[in-house]
């Protein structure tokens, strides 16, 4: 592995070995729908809580993923999950029901691509040879969380996005046979602008993104024409409007193969305000449809950008700004 | 790099290049307290907030062993870091400060680990040169958080542990001088035995040790007492001797060599009934004491095996049990 300034440009090209996706209803009756594996139309999902469903949703994307590789648990060398709630229990209370060796990782949205590129680190070492990473988040759990009691019924700004109820798995080996490869990855630094509306979420992460992106353009050397997509995580409309302006300033235009999956998933008669966001949304997006689309040849070379804001409730009634962060990770057809 | 069945085996002998550790009074007054290179006299450290506090002993630790190594962020590939603040700000507020390609990580108690076994298999890949792995908690934070205001003045069980205002931080390389080699570690699975009692969080975790342990020295076809201590994470007094228990119905004894950082931290006199907790206990531990213990030739090969409660304070007012996990990091001298 070579890793330069934050881009790692790995050697054994890891691959994806299998992939899914649960979402909730509003997920599976926006465009994407068809695309998901499993759709959870009761919020709770059968159990007592929404935490509880969340870690069903979560459990169920990596159960469905291991079982397209006709994997069990114990194929598995090491697990990497994340998710928004307060200690990462989604992912702990869905990791608790697989024995197996566990890393929690905490990026806010961004955390299903540290997964990945742990991953793929810990198999360009040589010694990992099957991980899976998921991620997930879910309407009800969040809103309580970092907003209001879900029967307060608040009324949300413009700027705001609207949690995805999703989780995606993703196992990623070192199988010679993989169609989809990891080429490269960059891990990025935290950018803090000064935004201090937590309903704009979307405006926190649009520096991280557009940092991210023109430091790993940089270091390889490559154009955003060079890629077929760039898929952002959550920046929504909003964000992805001020990351087109922010690259622009620095001679970037990304506008012509930039998509955003905070976008993507929801359509405008939908009542989400600037679009999606949470862990689960690009989880979801990249191990429902993302994915897929590269396995039927739509694309064939890509940048997966997920962007997280690194704030908590605490830090907003404290007054602090918003930091925020974006990872990346370029997938490949075998034969690109 | 060799992976079995969560144990990880180094060949390119990751290594220590510095360390530092900042703590509270309360820790400076223990029996430690020589050791640790900063203290915070002030709960706030002349900040606004307690999480403010946090982040800046996180911040101070990672900068202090920077200046060690005569480095500067700019000379760091890759930052760990974690905490037990929801959304972990504190270590995303301290790593703001630096443009360092940051990676968040979540094991509760055990997440130094998690750090240095990011780190060292990120050395092993052959990309990362220096990576930097922190983890931090305060008293004053974590009691509102999880337990009481403050203000309240609860009375704790003797259960109870008291959770350490501390912070570590430790510089990882591939540098041939590095004294302390990382030669091996085991990521640990979750396990859960039931337990109920957020205020037993050593019975809660003892477990996880237990099985960590045992699946080490397994895999590895060695004997406790072929090394020459076993530092686990913050278990207390009453999750040692459940420890203990666990391990001696498997037919292995750690006692003659077993420590616990949250028992080594505090007097019996201090009030902190079982001991010391939070991600900052055994991380200031290492950062501060062992790791100088070691470059003092107390110790040559020694395992370090931090625990975590997977819990947060929604899911035991939900009525859940508390899932553990330990994760296992092994410290030779070069020359050992």
């Amino acid at each position: 592995m070579k890793y330069i300034a934050g881009t790692l440009q790995f050697e054994r090209a890891p691959g994806v070995r299998a992939y899914a996706a649960v979402v909730g209803q509003k997920e599976y009756e926006g465009p994407l729908g068809k695309d998901f594996d499993k759709v959870i139309f009761d919020p709770y999902a059968g159990k007592s809580t929404f935490e509880q469903a969340e870690s069903a949703m979560l459990s169920d994307a990596v159960e469905a993923a291991m079982n397209k590789a006709g994997l069990k648990a114990d194929d598995i060398d090491v697990a990497f999950s994340g998710d928004l709630l307060n200690q990462c229990v989604a992912s702990s209370f869905a990791m608790r029901g697989f024995s197996i060796p566990y890393v929690g990782l905490y990026g806010a949205c961004s955390t299903m691509a540290l997964g990945l590129i742990a991953a793929a680190v810990g198999i360009e070492s040589g010694g990992v040879r099957r991980a899976v990473c998921s991620a997930s988040s879910h309407f009800c759990t969040a809103e309580r969380q970092y907003r209001t009691p879900l029967e307060y019924g608040a009324q949300r700004p413009p700027t705001a996005q609207w949690t995805v109820t999703g989780a995606g798995a993703c196992l990623i080996s070192d199988d010679s046979e993989n169609k989809v490869r990891i080429r490269s990855a960059h891990i990025g630094t935290i950018v803090d602008m000064g935004v201090t509306d937590q309903s704009n979420m979307g405006a926190a992460m649009a520096p991280a993104a557009a940092a991210t992106i023109t430091d790993y353009l940089e270091n390889t050397q490559t154009l955003a024409q060079d890629y077929d997509a760039i898929f952002t995580g959550d920046l929504g409309a909003v964000g992805s409007r001020l990351l087109h302006t922010l690259l622009s300033e620095k001679g970037v235009d990304i506008r012509g193969v930039h998509r955003d999956c905070g976008a993507m998933i929801y359509d405008d008669g939908m009542d989400v305000h600037a679009g999606g966001s949470g862990c689960g949304c690009c989880a979801s997006v990249l191990c429902g449809h993302i994915l897929r689309a590269m396995e039927r040849g739509d694309y064939r070379d890509i940048l997966f950008v997920p962007t997280g804001a690194l704030l908590s409730p605490t830090t907003v009634m404290q007054g602090e700004s918003i930091p925020g962060i974006a990872h990346l990770v370029r997938f490949t057809l075998a034969d690109a």
